[in-house]
């Protein structure tokens, strides 16, 4: 609805294939709702994905032996986190929703998104022990995960060669987005794409169009244990 | 024993840390028992996470529409791919062993060591549908993941907050070394570190080194869903 904010974090090389689609339509879509769109497009910025001392401008907080976590937590409440980090933050802090859009690398998303999740989401800002889970620092915002595979549906299944689908997910849902308190909507996926016809990736561009339409009034799935594994 | 190959994938970026004194362990230990080791220092390399075009040397298979995973494959092939994959993909052609040390990061590994994943797992070298899991190409290999987590080990419990730790290790075991027909040892967990005295640190490292001198003696764990969720 008018008003409403989203980031849409985007991981993918080509504008061509699937996800770049999947992106557009999302901003297309979004935008006619009256919805402000930003796209961090990761590979087009060359994000870096390395958690390394150059995240802290300045001095460190203990020069002696370099831990990230401790580095990153004190450089945000000095406002001393690198440029780069400072700008994804704003754009999280500000979106109701985050989208993230990538295809399935090894169970999960690939390793430059996973940057930008073990570089942005620092303490201090994303959770603050106690502060995590319910009481997470980003609550009130939601995500959605949107994604490719490689595997079918039926290896994906319960029992199936790679297990239910649902198994990968906790890491990312629960493990990342759950922590920091963020409500997360159900996964957005499509099934092997490029073993598919033209005709069925269209409808899969047609029904990601349609599910946007309704979005707003998805209640979150209840990111428990049970919803991944019972 | 004597003439057995070690790979250690090792993503810290400070030698003192625990993660760096469990590597030196395993160096150390298993020089000791006559195999010849190997280490990928991972930020000390600045390993390159990000899957792009830069990954394929020369002319690309379909220049019109990059698809990452079928360039990779095709270059991989002509013997193509940048000389840094290269070097990775033959210290595990070479190795018996893989150890992947690491601090946990959202339930997952590093990005660094998840872009080597995405990068060095490529298919034609390590699988190549329906060469996966059983029959995946990398079989005869074993990993273990040995990694610290900022959470304690009530909080990994099943039931605890952030669920038993084995609901995060599937996609790491699972999705990714036993889909490439590699079988897993038991993870080597060092729970909140940070958090203990010095000399339950200390304990930690002994335990570890105790560890590596019977670790050629032991099976692989059943790397099927019922050791993760049952």
């Amino acid at each position: 609805p008018p008003g409403k904010k989203v980031l849409i974090v985007y991981a993918h090389q080509e504008p061509k294939s699937l996800n770049g689609s999947l992106k557009s339509i999302a901003v297309e879509e979004l935008s006619k709702q009256g919805c402000s769109v930003t796209v961090s497009d990761l590979y087009a910025m060359q994000f870096e994905p390395r958690a390394t001392r150059n995240d802290i401008v300045g001095c460190l907080h203990n020069s002696e032996e370099f831990n990230y976590g401790v580095e990153a937590w004190e450089a945000y409440k000095r406002g001393c986190l690198s440029s780069d980090l400072i700008e994804e933050q704003k754009k999280v802090q500000e979106a109701d929703l985050l989208i993230f859009q990538f295809p399935l690398y090894w169970f999960s998303m690939p390793a430059i998104m996973k940057g930008w999740m073990d570089r942005v989401l620092v303490q201090g800002f994303a959770h603050d022990f106690p502060n995590c889970y319910e009481s997470g620092l980003l609550k009130n915002k939601l995500a959605l995960f949107s994604f490719t595979t490689g595997g079918t549906r039926e290896m994906y299944a319960k029992g199936g060669i790679s297990g239910d689908i649902r198994y990968l997910l906790w890491p990312m849902q629960h493990g990342i987005m759950h922590f920091c308190g963020v409500k997360v909507l159900a996964p957005h996926i499509c099934f092997a794409p490029e073993y598919v016809s033209e005709e069925r990736r269209k409808e899969m561009l047609d029904a990601w169009a349609q599910r946007l339409k309704t979005l707003w009034k998805e209640e979150p799935i209840n990111c428990s244990a049970e919803w991944y594994f019972k």
